[in-house]
């Protein structure tokens, strides 16, 4: 019998940095990683800020779906700190590799993911979305099989992708946006012991066309 | 004898998007755009700008530096254009799939890299970069060992490298910085059919510590 390995020690984490896109941009920014604090959503995280982007560690139960909240949290907060601006965000989720000096692969079972849903936020977000599972050998070598069926399951959520070059584009609202990549990733990180998945997040866009959901 | 396939066959191109952090963003990104055309930075691109990021294809000769040399053009002008406020750039560089649904593992020998070279800027960027070889079985599947020999080709360049969770901190002039990452990007892409790589990369920031190296 293969051990399954815990969520802890595969190392499940995400890199994020928040881009309004005004004047007063250091306020919002320190304002809204305020207010992702006090609504919880920074609860048993641990988060760490430096000159270009801040790490977000999640130990202990559901850290995919805790990442993502945390994220979907920041991003909404920095748009209603810009009177619903323009706020970009850049998001890595990853799994399988604490670090980059130490990423071993491993033969244990690895866990299961269960499935990640996130509340409606009222506002509308478009995203160029990227998934790279990382594989070593083996016969089930076939990144873009993985890749192919993580865009039909997102396709089938109802979160609008469309393929673009180098990217899926998914629009909806942002929880929705957040939750649809965050579950293809856990959900291929059940079967690929190192998968990243990358997502340009843009909200309040002038160049949209259409408005926030709600408010 | 294996067939040496060309780099327009093989499908080398970018997706990068420009935040500056400031109210006229919109002028500020759109005269950049037009400043990099005019500089002739775009000469021979096709370049494409939708809702989330802008597309960039290469063809012909050395399809890799005139990416980035586009990619630097199109930051130190929005950064000039902002008078020197702080800009973040996400770039994304792949190699060996077109778009996202016909993407095909290639058996023919891939085309040799020449050495990425960018002028000096002036302008002092951090960057977090993330490098990925996306393999498909063989027996050197070792997504590890390539990206371990790009940190350190990087840290011999000069091109100070340390390592972070998920990514490798960069810092030193814009060019530098650009080159560094799409030079280990081509490499590896010598080797590997299909690989991409990721770079956040902030100038003018308000928590560097440091400044621009000229003017």
């Amino acid at each position: 019998m293969t051990d399954t390995i815990t969520p802890d020690q595969l190392g499940v984490g995400m890199r994020l940095s928040v881009h309004p896109h005004c004047d007063d941009y250091v306020a919002v920014i320190l304002g809204a990683l305020e207010d992702a604090q006090h609504a919880g959503a920074g609860e048993g995280l641990e988060v760490e800020t430096d000159e270009v982007s801040t790490y977000v560690a999640a130990r202990g139960e559901h850290p995919e779906q805790r990442l993502v909240q945390y994220a979907a949290a920041l991003v909404a907060a920095a748009h209603r700190r810009s009177d619903g601006g323009h706020v970009v965000a850049h998001v890595l989720l990853s799994r399988g590799c604490p670090g980059e000096a130490t990423c071993e692969p491993t033969a244990a079972q690895l866990p299961r993911a269960t499935a990640i849903e996130l509340p409606g936020t009222g506002i509308r977000a478009a995203a160029q979305w990227s998934l790279y599972p990382l594989l070593d050998g083996g016969p089930d070598d076939a990144h873009m099989d993985h890749i192919e069926a993580a865009i039909k399951e997102a396709q089938s959520r109802g979160t609008a992708a469309e393929p673009a070059h180098y990217a899926t584009l998914l629009t909806g609202d942002l929880g929705d946006v957040l939750a649809t990549a965050a579950d293809a990733w856990a959900r291929v990180g059940q079967e690929v012991a190192h998968v990243v998945t990358h997502l340009t997040v843009s909200v309040g866009s002038p160049s949209s066309g259409s408005h926030d959901v709600e408010g």
